[in-house]
């Protein structure tokens, strides 16, 4: 963490936006970005109930989605142009119960490579102005050229 | 796998159930319980273009949703009564892309224990009678007493 | 577990064998191979208390080293001639302590790729003829052309 | 990262080293402790071939040796008096392969808990004064009254 790292693709960020539009997951979310650069990417989505668990906080599966596209467009921001990327895997421990209004998960690239890119989330849950860490997930992201067969 | 467990709680799949009904986010996702026996649990999800990623497939983190809530009741169907299960951590290792009309997580307890419990979810993509595996997650479920703080 | 998958390496088990003499970490361990197939090994390994961690048991990293050649052989095995391979991340979940006489991990291929071979080990603990699972990793392999720089 | 700690058991540094000094692997390693404080161990290792894979790095399980001790040592740091530690699980992911004349894993706590604490390790290979990162490790420890049985 506190790397920076140079994009390859001078229209990096344009890019990036323009494929978080199309995840239809992050829309239904309702996930905004909130901060990028290269190599780093932060989103944001408020607590809706419709993706809660039993007790009523969000779901690690909620928690894991927001985790894994910050990862996945932190590595896609250092990528070439003229590919895509794909998680590979990844890990999550969940630290804290997902309570809050409001959940910012922060990608960062701990290593970017030709072919794979690994990537470090730590998700945090907002709530009336105080910040708990609820996750960190390790992810292993793919860059392939486009179009993904 | 392929091991048999006994379930403590003579009611587990009343509970199984009843705890299901209420995770808001299995019922967003429109995933319905198909097989449930002491230490298994399947559960079904149509595709759903709202839960896409970029490409159209279903995002990874439907399928993390989908498997974490299949691992986490297969470790519910184990635990003696008055207790919840939560998630600890999990990993997932995506093995093909989630393109389907419908998801089968399956979840399978490898070890039950007093306080921790592992299990492992195979989750498959079906498509005009054709199963493909295209993901699978190792998962650490924590058994805790009601209520969980 | 239980798919066959076919050799494209006709030379594959003399290549195992010869990379596996040159694995100073398993000549160290004493790790024997017991089966070799296309995409399956079994490695074996007596308890040694160099190996050991503070209650005599063996060290979740002795168990880990193991596991992890394993699954690297069982992915090598598949891989055409010409190459060899590297773990990039591995994810265990250690179940009952490793106390035994002897350890067997299995590893298994899940998904063979071009790049990325996908595999899981169970390690088992033998003890006067009873045998214990207490270890099961994921394991993500690249296939790399030799000489790896 | 970053977080200080603050430990419980006024005695902390003294059953740290106490129980390092009986992991047999550690010895076995040459593995040496060069930091300690709350919720941070630091254990570094000099490369020896006996520990090699089949290229001459270091083996992916040496790595994850060390940086599983330095985790689980951090979060021993942290436990109260009449406790030991266990690891649960881990996940490493190997960013560069492991050449050097050194190694040095930091153990740091994530999140302490009463039952689980979850650590992060960074490991790096250090050669003729300049230091690569290899590796990074999620560990999720438990803390158990002793004797653990």
């Amino acid at each position: 963490m506190g790397q920076t790292w140079t994009a390859r693709n001078p229209e990096y960020a344009g890019v990036v936006r323009d494929s978080l539009s199309r995840q239809q997951m992050m829309t239904t979310l309702g996930a905004r970005l909130t901060h990028l650069a290269p190599g780093e990417v932060d989103l944001s989505a408020p607590f809706d109930p419709r993706f809660g668990q039993q007790n009523g906080f969000w779901h690690a599966g909620a928690v894991s989605s927001l985790a894994d596209s910050a990862n996945g467009y932190a590595a896609f921001s250092l990528a070439p142009s003229g590919t895509d990327v794909l998680a590979v895997e990844f890990k999550i421990n969940l630290l804290a119960p997902a309570r809050g209004t409001e959940f910012i998960a922060q990608g960062r690239v701990l290593r970017p490579g030709k072919t794979l890119t690994v990537c470090r989330a730590d998700v945090y849950a907002a709530d009336a102005g105080e910040r708990v860490l609820i996750a960190t997930m390790l992810s292993t992201v793919i860059v392939r050229s486009i179009p993904i067969p």
